[in-house]
């Protein structure tokens, strides 16, 4: 119930946005991992804010403090804690909303889900900042599926209506995912990118923010993955996607785009490669019948955009009643898709490894 | 791990498309909660194929036989078991696919996955079959739903690229979702129903198949079910959706859409209706940070076209290591997502009620 | 919630007394497993009541019909649904108690519990019935644990105060667990075994019952399985043993006795049997930690007399409110302990079995 | 997997004795409980070493940081969070024991378990420090209970093998249990507490020590609470109980003593007390049919010897293969049974609350 997932790993996430600390706890995860701490410190860079001029200009340390789990520079097999102290709090730009839900934010159904107690400053348990913990705990299974042969990367596939170069999905090289990690903007193609900061420059120009969506591939997974039925790759992967906040669709493969599909032209043929078995096109996503192929494994989340925005909302007043305009000062981005990547690539690394483990028991 | 789904409300599924029986197991679900089996059959007989030219000719009796949890009509609190016999099953129609995979199938990975042991006949326990047990735990959770006053029904979005009219995401009438569940065919916009009709006997007449979405909406949810973070309502609902073979995209309110969207556009205004705080747009879907809003929730769901094509397709031959033809013959749906409707149902209706159980305890 | 169990193998167990059908569903188990039928059948024959005289007369045919997740002799790795109908209820033996809560069952607790809606024929779901299922999974997991070289196995340490000859904690022969196995009663001391016959002659003579314990060991377990904290080995055993009806009581190794011991007795020192690390005692039941040491695991469970005697007893009159007698009449075992012990194997078989398959993955 | 226990309410305890730091994370705790930290502190201080001249001179600040959950002096229902630091660690007692495993400790099966990568320091995760955070979470869950209008309480049973008077498990009132609570031990015979403390004399003198059981009582649970079968509330309380360091067996009302028992005496009649139905004895503990009466819940741990002793014990030197003398330096208690018994109450609340909390939903 909550803030907890996983199955082999399990996950607990916790903290508020304004409150002491926020951070994690991963029970279940393989011992004798290295602990790659300049690794993890660079993932969780590429999803903080103040990196750039499109996100907030709030300057986070993000260090995370780990309590337990490590030992000699290598996981111990027990407990993993890491605590991020919030030590940058405005909680004054958060108290005047107070009677005014906002637009698109969790005010409302926080408020109603836990009888009005939660920590509404920041958006409390429900703020973007709870990604970070995530991405701690990516970064940790990405250590660890790196061990296994496994990579996990990500690029901005569209913001606002600009589209970037899709993944090959037959083949996605380890190189490219790598670059795209290591890059300010992770875009296959320069001159989209070019045109996503200047769509986001104008919406910040307006006042406003826009969506867009994240493309995330997983290579060198084995086939025979996960499980039919209720416990679908598929399932697995969106369960944890949609605890992205903002990410409100998920598809695999072909995804939306089999509606509009033949059946002849939407089967994957198989064949062999030398000893492998492949698929000439794949626009299953790596997975068939819910369990891996050995194919690429390619994942799409949408985004929505920034529900703060500098322009004044209308918006109910509880106290009054009535409608009426709501401006919301602070630190926002007029786009986090750009930084929603890392966390949806956290996301997957942290399913992928859940069931990863499962299939490797204990070794 | 597998078939096994819920929290509050345990859901078991087992069976093989052409073993003894296939089933389900419910365990947790209230006491006291009539057993409406006209209604339960009607809702299977919904799913089931051979009802219309455009599903498969094969005759289920599908009757469910309820082993344990029901006692004088009402049920008792204690798991309930039902299981239908697979009586019809023409196993010869499947042998002759063994040493080449059928594409968009699950018969290379199922073989991987269980190290060939797992039962080949039929797609075996990844056949679409197994739906027809969702659907009779659905029509158990609706019924419970019926007597909290949330009420959840379906109607098909698409096929091939014809768009029914959508719900209105404001307002879906309760007596909308009873027309819809009561059609042959769950279309609003009745030349968007002739012309999906004339999209798959296109399809038919070309030994092909095509896909569509599936639109489902529940109102009624009392505002303040789920949470936020690792739990969501999003996470819930789509673990189960992606149990349900073929789907491969899901998506909430506006969805995909939002990538494209402003945020001044996106964001859903509240106001008071009466005592009920309501809002004017419901692009969020009736989810707010993971919980509902109490704003009606939609949901969509996209359907791939059936793997299963009466033209010849090519594939790998294991035994000779080539890609050789194979024609599938045997009896297979141009289209499964008239019959799609009632599954996505029945799978909102098992996550709603495992939900709202867990909000209301024992009561 | 309820009636379902395990992590890597998932059991959900349904059925009342006299409804149509009792069971269980295994999901996750091992695929390529062989299924022993008869091996199968003379387990659940062990538990069968009116094999001999000191168990009730009723005749229950308890013949598991699989429904799924068995082809060619061998598990698929898909979820195995066994169903015995239940064919010889005597339902008017029952109904007279409703008034009165019996003494020592569920009948009240089963009625608060689920709002009078409960099945109260023979018990309903709280049956010991109930418990054939449980040992149709138990033989199930054995014939697993065999391939992998863990052997399961019980004898009864006491009926009344009547004392078997205990297990040699640090040598537990596979010969002794298999003669137990094939006996009538599986007791060490056959002088032991007559006066405890004789004990429960005396009870039926007198319309009583009485009660005992179970001693059950396990051995080829590999060092290493289990956890620390919350999930240890003793956990899960004890959390599927005190699932079993009438045990009230569970201790590992010493467990009780420890009480009285120094630690100077306790201890179990380590020592080193050619490559093998072993303890030269084993007071703590094969478990230090809660992680397997590779030496006999050794768990006891305490059984309670029968509740159901033959003499009349005083309890409420939930109508007159009232104490008044009550004499329970049809068909009931002076002592189920001897049944017991299959019970509890199975209940360990099950917990060691999905503790080893964690341990494994899916190899 | 490991150190994650739960269904409504989750608990992850995380830490290693050694490491930086120790604690838990509760999800699904109740929103709106006061957070009393001053009763919070007393709870941890009855667990707290060095506080007598019977337990172990390490002084441990053991003061948890709450870092998330907690606002306005209130539980917010979202996780809550506490790191206790390790201020006070002594490395260096420790790392002469490498070679040698100690008996009775988890030094082997732990370094099976992690393949030799688990922190050793003072018994890493498996130390009974890390009993600490349980304690917090319990000391939560009984604040919570409280409010419900449920009462924990224990007492020590015994020591080596001095009795101390029971608790009359048809009456326990609250008023005995809060004595017991304040009390430097809890026992209510204090000629039994002499006895005890004189036999923990004994055993230091002679560099041994002593076990005992402990008694822990619930009252004011409502009848109804839990689930027949596989989820009783013998199998949640068992399975957290076990995750108590030390604890080897676990018995219900009459327990173990049941085998001694003939049906007639062992059955508790029920009788009418007002409106409430009564049993006139508890030898079921509070529970029938897994589910509680409403009567006390009575059950009973018991706990091993310390088995870190002064005195010099043999077991294997893994470097050298041969079994050679072990001398354990540093803080060790000759009895923990006294710090034991806020620990196994604490187990008991955080399992109660878990099962009243999934009885009343959000509520």
């Amino acid at each position: 119930m909550g803030s907890t997932w996983g199955n082999s790993i399990k996950l607990s996430i916790f903290g508020e946005s304004h409150g002491a600390g926020i951070g994690v706890v991963l029970d279940g995860f393989p011992s004798g991992v290295p602990y790659d701490e300049a690794f993890i410190l660079r993932e969780m860079e590429r999803r903080a804010p103040g990196r750039n001029k499109q996100s907030t200009a709030r300057k986070e340390a993000d260090l995370p403090k780990v309590q337990s789990g490590v030992y000699n520079g290598k996981t111990t097999g027990t407990p993993i804690c890491a605590v991020i102290e919030n030590t940058n709090q405005h909680s004054g730009d958060y108290t005047a909303l107070a009677p005014q839900p906002r637009p698109g934010h969790a005010d409302y159904t926080g408020a109603v889900r836990y009888q009005g107690c939660n920590d509404p400053r920041g958006g409390g348990h429900f703020s973007g900042r709870l990604t970070a913990p995530l991405v701690f705990a990516g970064a940790l299974c990405k250590t660890w599926l790196k061990t296994q042969g496994v990579t996990v990367g990500s690029h901005i596939q569209s913001i606002a209506q600009i589209q970037d170069m899709p993944f090959d999905d037959v083949n996605v090289p380890v190189s490219q995912l790598e670059t795209l990690r290591a890059a300010d903007y992770p875009v296959n193609n320069p001159r989209a990118l070019e045109a996503m900061l200047a769509a986001i420059e104008d919406a910040r120009g307006e006042q406003d923010s826009v969506g867009g969506v994240i493309e995330c591939a997983a290579v060198g997974l084995p086939a025979g993955l996960g499980s039919p039925m209720m416990d679908t790759v598929e399932s697995r992967l969106s369960s944890i996607l949609f605890a992205v906040p903002a990410v409100k669709g998920v598809e695999f493969g072909a995804g939306f785009a089999f509606a509009a599909l033949r059946g002849s032209h939407a089967n994957d043929t198989f064949y062999l490669d030398g000893d492998t078995v492949k698929t000439e096109t794949n626009n299953n996503g790596g997975m068939l019948g819910g369990i891996t192929s050995g194919m690429p494994l390619i994942v799409r989340a949408c985004v929505k955009p920034t529900p703060s925005i500098a322009a004044a909302q209308n918006t109910l007043n509880v106290q009054t009643g009535r409608v009426e305009p709501l401006s919301i000062h602070g630190r926002h981005d007029p786009c986090i898709v750009t930084r929603a990547a890392p966390v949806v690539e956290a996301a997957c690394a942290v399913a992928l490894a859940d069931l990863l483990r499962e299939a490797k028991g204990y070794a």
